[in-house]
């Protein structure tokens, strides 16, 4: 296909799109709950062609030799499009953000005024390989009454369209316009540019992924962008620290889940408390797997971890490899992390009130905790039902995002005639 | 001087900058309003000195031939540098809206959550001739914790600098850091450049002035941009308007300010009161030195009226021109609304409740209105105490901007050593 030919395809899903946001911008709650209802049912009538559908994916990523833990992320089978149903269903179930009046008062000349929460409007996805969030993603939007136009990876490109025709057919059954939800036929970078430079259609653009396919997005796009870049997180233990609990905390936030964005990427440890915290902490992690990698003084205490790099502080590794510093003061933990840190989550061990509660104002991170794991930040835990994604960004939105965070505002104002003297 | 050292010198600004956030994140309000009392007093004595700088930039765009519309909104004096001085001064008087806890509850294991207000961080102002803007915009970015870069206009660049070095010397006998208000100290495109590509360390930019420049710092910036584009505002009279109120709403929107983003741009009026409404109002408006250009149906009930091109429609005249056109419904007015409209503001005007409802809902604006003027869209209308622009964007902040659209917010979790199970 040419590029001209590609650039008017996206164009117009894009056009289509933005036509069935103004739709969708005034659906109420029963017609949206009724329509995510109808894609649950029709995503379960489908799933044999679903299934066979991702076979083909998950045949070419194996021929094309493909890492198997890629390969994995790929695979669907009933169990995973049976979860995938019922996060639908749970979508229809929470409520809808749309129409809250957030604020209301009395301005000028008793101008009734308020400010009420509304849908943004189009919602590009830019995504890599698993096809679960072809779903997860339109459906969160169409919830918060978005349209959303979706660019998923080459690796799951039969996938993406059985689950795209599986979501327009439950669409077309509920008299909804199809380009509610948008699935771009292809899969090449031209469709990324494509879809980043329709600033006329696109209100926003969230690109998941990897870090070069989120830098590409960033440099091309002429609307916003909310998006997740590292989460090099840290857990400092203060020098009045409950050990046992900085041990449980800092081995949950390292081993539990080491390939996610919250997890432990460096352990800072006060001085005062290295020599009786470090040796029996490593000893601990190095028997789950951890590999340990030191300043001087940390090497000296544990002689088994690895002298750590310049380059171990900012790094993102998400394995089993953590960075561990002694630090000579709250000061010295929260200067490294404003260093090194990529603002998403760091947690604070300490009994010193004081000193967590300066820390929780001082770390400019999108989620801090203070005697808590940093696996905590995350839209689950923190309740809200959903998530589409957690924000490295610090506008719009910060840390877990969900439905809330897919609406804006808009003043609306109830006169009796007012005009400006 | 070279690029290089041009980048240098922005680079080391926004280096200071972002170390100055770090102490003015956590500045409490007495320090932040103190040192705002300050800038005013050291305003108001530097006064000599600020209206010398302001002469020489007047003198030096009277010699360049700008136009003389240009020239007095370069041009400071006592009287106009007193508004300046009171308006820091209203700064110090407004809430700080920073540490508002938006919302507390309590999470998975009863981790104690709160959503917190937080500054946004570093944020830069890139803006043309009017060098009060330098004050108003670095005085709201200081009182919501926010370190500033401003880059000014060539036109005002005595003036800037002049202001820019009261300001720091408020700072400096507070014991704050310089950083705290950057004044970029040349105007050229490269400063643009530099700053847009610094996603290090401005995580905002706010470009205030023309759409030209606007569209520079868009395609350029690499981080988020808050900006305003067109105002292109209508107001629709329905069938059930009371036309002397639709006549001093329309008036009002047209003529009080014409150069203004809220103010009307298009007249939209129903096929059964236009026969009604428009010999009258137009005679009125063209009385007022409105130029009216109308749609066929209007030429023929205003016999003065020149016929409206395709090109009126969507075009921001900022001046006395009105485009007015007749339409057969609430849906055409809507539709014509969405079609030509920059999503600013909109008002109709009608006794009919429902008809109402429905154009504040369907209507994507920022501001819509029933039966008031357009004027109203404005942060002192709506009682904001300030403002430091109106958005035309969907993310973060729309339309008036205050203090509260300079911040953003934190997830802050207090524990007792959960982890993740």
């Amino acid at each position: 296909m040419t590029t001209e030919t590609h650039r008017e395809v996206v164009r117009d899903l894009g056009a289509a799109a933005k036509d069935a946001s103004r739709t969708l911008r005034t659906l109420d709650r029963a017609a949206k709950d009724a329509a995510l209802l109808r894609m649950a049912r029709v995503l379960e009538e489908q799933q044999q062609n679903i299934l066979e559908a991702n076979a083909l994916d998950v045949a070419a990523a194996e021929q094309a030799g493909l890492e198997p833990a890629l390969v994995d992320r790929l695979r669907l089978d009933e169990g995973r499009l049976a979860g995938v149903v019922a996060a639908v269903r749970q979508v229809a179930e929470l409520d809808d953000p749309v129409g809250e009046i957030l604020k209301g008062w009395s301005a000028a000349q008793e101008l009734q005024l308020q400010k009420v929460r509304v849908p943004i409007g189009v919602i590009g996805i830019i995504y890599e390989s698993r096809p679960n969030v072809t779903v997860d993603a339109a459906t969160l939007c169409f919830k918060a009454g978005n349209a959303v136009l979706l660019r998923g990876g080459s690796e799951a490109v039969h996938s993406n369209r059985a689950l795209g025709a599986a979501l327009a057919q439950a669409l077309a059954e509920e008299g909804l316009p199809a380009g509610c939800i948008g699935v771009v036929p292809f899969t090449d970078r031209e469709g990324v540019r494509h879809m980043a430079e329709m600033d006329e259609c696109l209100d926003l653009i969230i690109p998941r992924g990897g870090h070069k396919l989120i830098e590409t997005v960033v440099s091309l796009a002429r609307m916003p962008v909310l998006k997740h870049y590292n989460g090099v997180c840290h857990v400092y233990v203060d020098a009045t620290a409950d050990l046992e609990m900085a041990a449980a905390i800092s081995e949950n936030a390292k081993v539990q889940r080491p390939g996610v964005c919250n997890a432990m990427e460096t352990l800072l440890v006060h001085r005062d408390v290295a020599a009786d915290f470090l040796p029996f902490h490593a000893a601990r992690l190095q028997e789950l797997g951890v590999e340990i990698r030191g300043d001087e003084t940390v090497c000296e205490l544990v002689p088994s971890a690895t002298p750590a790099m310049a380059a171990d502080w900012p790094e993102e590794f998400l394995d089993l490899i953590l960075a561990v510093r002694v630090v000579d003061s709250l000061d010295e933990a929260t200067a490294h992390i404003a260093r090194y840190g990529s603002s998403h989550t760091e947690a604070i061990v300490t009994e010193d009130e004081e000193a967590a509660e300066r820390f929780l104002a001082e770390v400019d991170s999108s989620t801090v905790l203070w005697n808590a794991s940093t696996r905590f930040a995350d839209g689950g835990e923190f309740g809200f039902g959903a998530e589409i994604g957690i924000s490295t960004d610090k506008l719009h939105a910060r840390g877990p995002m969900a439905l809330e965070e897919l609406t804006i505002y808009k003043y609306v104002a109830r006169g009796t005639g007012q005009v400006r003297s």
